[in-house]
């Protein structure tokens, strides 16, 4: 399968507005990005599409939004704090500092898995294959030494007393140190799932690949409490779920494939990942996980408080097991790019980029684009109308066909051109995206003809 | 005018789901609250209904979402790195630390403002007072230091050189960063607007009052830049911009006031609030402020590159003047929630206690109320359609009153029941929250009954 060109897609990102390096007049800011005006509209667009499946349409799902601050607690209860962290080494050489594993991936062209390897394990690997620092070729290492990646700051309320803070490197706490309010206050029977989408931050030194990997991203996950019994069942119907949500969207069912993980954690009874075909090859999308009783167990541990549920019908206590389904936003806004990011060649031999986005995603659901200057005025009353229901774009500069180009870069589905006919009998020329076909609607028609086309 | 009981409204809050403590578990942590399931919806509702407003609605406005973590550079340029801190005293005898400033008008109940005091001014005013430490009543004060409240982290990737990174403590630097990307990429012209949904931090120690002041916070706020001849017209729009929004959401316009600033910073040329009448006075909601070139000029001090923008017709060039409109998006679901929270005197002489939120901020559009459980597959097949549409909350416990009540308390706007004649002829009754009045409709007329009243 031919590999879409990352190059391409990231110019016309910075181009269009979909995606800025962060604190770019400065030089940028390693691994942050910000979404420009069509960006940020995308990437709202996939969350309301994920919300909408996963919580609206979802029974017994709940939202949450916790706060990205918490209670340096919750990360010993969940082992950050002790353990989080990657194995890096420095060159001695060029002072670069490099991920063992990534080396030893890099260097076996992904052959060689270092996923389960001991820090010896990949010392000795580097040294008998003589793997040298990719930045100034030299073999010059200092051993492997762990580097944390969670990033702390702190309160300092009290002098003396610096409390050490961390910004959080995974949303899912949040839902297990809200379990039991959310159960409570919901009337919640188990399994029911609490879903949040939030910040999370990782002092990454890797390579991002544009926004596939960043120092600060964005997680749409949830988390499914059940009992044991039923819990294979429940992780199985997820990965139908985030298959499904995917095939959705209009992803390729072969531009996707599943990955169970070679080596579980010691809690967890089964895993797996959605990978999708990135311009840089396969690469991860989206997990699901079958983590057990852990996570809540180990908050009642660390918090003394209960974390057990009872049945309202048997009276029976326990703590539920949970299944994880967690996606990452930038990186689903990545693959939805590259999935849609298309060059056609044209009837006439031009070449037509389009973006051929699922039109619940697309920034602008329709472009109100007057034929000629003079007709701005009616333009702009039609733009008034529409936009009280989508966004919308409006363009009045250069040739009609210019202007079609333009939408297609940024994955317009509908553009509504106004001529001097429209002035005589209130109708309009739309035209679709893909197909570029054209049909002839009245003006008042336009909203519930898009309204029908966009749906998710 | 009477205040509304806040202690009441946050205990309805937890009980209800709307906001917890955050990391309650653990004993929670200073000033972070987690939004729950009602919550979620409530505050994510609210920016749709901001964003819809001030971004889709509004002619050459352009979003941004914009990294947290921005080059530190930024914070130089913005002067937050010099100078952004509050006059702090510490209690020798408690070791409790208090705002200089708090102190004062506290002590005064906000008669005297020290607003414009320095700190040897504070210091005299507190020692001439005897304002004494409201933890534990002695006058033992250390002199008053500066403390900073921006969070401090570190990316620290090369050894040795651990580089200081900053919790943004407000959003609009990411607009002024990016002005010149987003202005080419939109081909936008003055006056256009920038702006921005997204979370900023600072390091507070001031009580909170719930979710009115909090550690991390999220701002609604955009930039409009435009020439100085229309900047006082650009700002006076704005005013009329956030007072209506206001409006619109079901504020009571004698709970609003307009408060200009007494002390304008030596850049700004205008700057006001609209304070709101909370359940502990009038207290700011938002801010409108014009800060002349200040923020532009200062980035391309700082960054070496102009921000300039060029006059497409007159090649004219300059640095725009910045109007700023800017509403704390937490700030504002608290004000919401106060102005919505009522207790009504029934006539059979019960207290009922219902949210009147706006129908287009209500966390549930539309609750399903089976009247006996052996309704509730129909029940269901009706949730199930109308959730495609709407949140839906769904309940079968408890008499039909006491399902009514709960769904009052999270404001609900409408309830349908459905009972033995919705077998026969597919009619259920529609209940509506604030007049309690019931219709009977079709089942095929749910959906556009509910649209046509929950529009913003």
């Amino acid at each position: 399968m031919e590999l879409k060109n990352l190059d391409k897609i990231v110019a016309l990102c910075k181009n269009r507005g979909f995606v800025f390096s962060g604190s770019e007049i400065y030089g940028g800011f390693a691994n942050t990005w910000d979404y420009g005006p069509v960006g940020v509209e995308l990437k709202n667009n996939i969350k309301k599409a994920w919300w909408k499946r996963f919580v609206q349409e979802s029974p017994n799902t709940y939202g949450v939004d916790a706060a990205i601050l918490m209670n340096p607690r919750v990360w010993e209860a969940s082992g950050h704090a002790q353990g989080f962290s990657d194995p890096k080494m420095d060159c001695k050489s060029c002072k670069q500092r490099f991920r063992a594993d990534n080396l030893i991936e890099d260097h076996s062209h992904g052959k060689v898995s270092a996923e389960a390897m001991t820090n010896e394990e990949m010392e000795t690997y580097i040294a008998e294959n003589k793997i040298k620092c990719p930045h100034c070729g030299n073999f010059n290492w200092t051993p492997i030494r762990q580097f944390k990646l969670m990033f702390e700051t702190s309160r300092g309320t009290v002098d003396g007393e610096k409390d050490t803070v961390y910004l959080r490197p995974e949303t899912c706490q949040g839902e297990y140190v809200n379990f039991l309010n959310i159960q409570r206050s919901a009337r919640a029977k188990v399994p029911f799932a609490i879903a949040q989408i939030g910040k999370s931050f990782r002092n990454e030194i890797t390579p991002g690949n544009f926004i596939f990997r960043t120092i600060e991203f964005e997680q749409m996950e949830l988390q499914n409490f059940c009992k044991e019994a039923t819990s294979f069942d429940v992780y199985e119907d997820y990965k139908k779920q985030a298959h499904q949500f995917l095939l959705d969207l209009n992803f390729k069912d072969d531009h996707l494939k599943f990955h169970d993980h070679d080596k579980l954690a010691f809690y967890a009874k089964a895993a797996c990942d959605i990978f999708y075909l990135f311009p840089m090859g396969w690469s991860e999308l989206n997990g699901i996980h079958h983590r057990s009783t852990h996570d809540l167990s180990r908050h009642q541990e660390f918090s003394g408080k209960s974390m057990q549920y009872v049945d309202p019908v048997t009276n029976e206590k326990f703590v539920p097991n949970v299944i994880e389904y967690s996606i990452g936003c930038d990186r689903l806004v990545l693959a939805v790019l590259c999935e849609a990011y298309d060059e056609e060649t044209l009837e006439n031999g031009e070449t037509r980029v389009v973006m051929h986005l699922h039109p619940a995603l697309s920034p602008y659901k329709v472009a109100v684009l007057p034929l000629q200057k003079n007709l701005s005025e009616k333009a702009k009353g039609i733009l008034k109308t529409l936009s009280k229901e989508f966004m919308c774009d409006y363009d009045e500069a250069g040739s009609i066909g210019k202007r079609y180009r333009r939408q297609d870069e940024i994955g317009t589905p509908f553009c509504v051109t106004i001529d001097f006919d429209t002035l005589e009998d209130d109708t309009v020329t739309i035209r679709e995206r893909d197909s570029m076909q054209q049909i002839r609607l009245k003006t008042n028609e336009i909203v519930s003809y898009i309204n029908e086309r966009i749906k998710f």
